[in-house]
């Protein structure tokens, strides 16, 4: 089964080189080339535009920041769409707006091709691990082809019904880890302002009833005052902006999730959003000093 | 060393049960005393008052609801204080005001006795199992000395400085709690309003970056309906209105824990008060019907 992979960003890179040392024969694009030198050396072959990998691959991966850059890089010049033939199978990994991979779908369905939506979770480190959790939309079929393909990138696979309940189950998600990402911030923050030696109250804290994936792989880079992005501060607000797309839709109150985006919207505002999610805390860092 | 257990909840009835089971010589008392016969039927000793636990014990425990319970069974009519001689040791393992424990040591201290704050994490599941995390604030020799007694009780047991740093880690524990419950409630909130198949959905996130003790140990009982107490509602929001009072002092900014602060008072005002803290979904479907 020929791959292509188009995206070689902080996720993409370690997500396409699991793929080539799976056996895979690989294709790939990116906008900026040099970040496909590594992969080059690794075998996989260049490919000058998406229609290029396209007509090159079974399987196109995307792995893009956000809905407009997966539109254009399927269907606009020299896109995957005009290098499809029947039969091939685009998977976008990228976290997009449910309606927008439904309509992808259908609109490659008109091609003969079929699509998956299959966000993951787990980040850079998880990314680089191969220990992604891997949430996929789409036909059951469809899937069962591609998780040899899943299953080089990822551990926990979940197949969660049509095409977009993998981005419907990424929003959930990505409010779950917004909300988680708060948390830590208000309880470092707290600790700090109270005198705490927060190396002896991180470990207490994250191994009881507060703990969370956020306190044990984030927190200490917190206090290692490290904050690097395994996940920028930027696109957890996209994600976040996203899901109140959604839940605008149906009226419903998350007053949680409306903070959540408030405050990644404010740390963006303020330069922050290069930074790991980690480093919402330097929000309330900033506001405490003004 | 013989042990004085006061206050047989939900908490303080199995911590009590397994310090009989350690072997400690135990006397106890509770404001119902059918809630001490599992005990007295174990071996323990029932003493009709708060003075007589003191008397007949070297250390006492202190396991109630909130700072005036504790007050009052310290130096109200008939209190610990009343039954106490100098060199013994008073341990309150409830969650109360960093400010009021502070005072009650330094009242103590008066009698010659020295006082442990030491709140718990890991609810009513981690007291049965005696895998509580265990937060100690006061003096070291006597964190020490009171060692065997915590490590019948938990499994996580850290000395984190003076008197009240107990209390104040309780609180950065509580209000990271109380977020990672809303991260949950607005989670499972939003899979359901999509469609999703809320059981698959759970164990997805729950084992990539949004993954929590909450999502672990209490989603589960959402899913299956099941609201009966760990840990109670009315308690987690009078934790947080501890963590508010301390917040207030410093003048900071903390808008997760003002939000989760409302959320479940609001939550206690519809009369979930009882239900436990996982409870705090029905505030949204209720919200979600209006």
């Amino acid at each position: 089964m020929n791959a292509g992979f188009i995206g070689l960003g902080i996720m993409g890179q370690p997500m396409a080189r699991h793929l080539r040392r799976a056996g895979f024969p690989l294709t790939v694009y990116t906008r900026t080339a040099a970040k496909a030198e590594p992969l080059l050396a690794a075998g996989a072959q260049w490919a000058g535009a998406p229609a290029a990998v396209a007509a090159a691959s079974d399987v196109i991966i995307t792995m893009l920041p956000d809905t407009p850059d997966v539109e254009t890089v399927l269907f606009g010049p020299q896109g995957v769409a005009t290098g499809l033939r029947a039969g091939k199978i685009v998977i976008d990994m990228s976290t997009i707006a449910p309606a927008a991979t439904v309509a992808f779908a259908q609109r490659l369905r008109e091609q003969e091709c079929e699509m998956l939506d299959a966000p993951v979770s787990g980040g850079e480190s998880g990314a680089i691990a191969g220990t992604l959790t891997i949430m996929v939309g789409g036909d059951e079929q469809i899937f069962n082809k591609c998780l040899p393909l899943f299953q080089a990138l990822g551990q926990n696979i979940v197949h969660l019904g049509t095409n977009g309940n993998g981005q419907r189950t990424k929003l959930v998600n990505q409010i779950i880890c917004a909300l988680n990402i708060l948390a830590m911030s208000e309880g470092l923050h707290l600790a700090e302002i109270l005198g705490l030696e927060r190396e002896k109250v991180l470990p207490v804290v994250a191994s009881g009833a507060a703990g969370s994936w956020m306190l044990q792989h984030l927190a200490p880079r917190i206090l290692q005052n490290d904050f690097q992005p395994g996940f920028m501060i930027k696109l957890q607000q996209k994600d976040l902006r996203l899901a109140q797309e959604v839940i605008a839709q149906f009226g419903a109150e998350f007053p949680g999730t409306a903070l959540t985006y408030a405050l990644f919207t404010k740390a963006v505002e303020m330069g922050l959003g290069e930074q790991g999610t980690q480093g919402l805390i330097n929000l309330f860092k900033k506001s405490h000093q003004l």
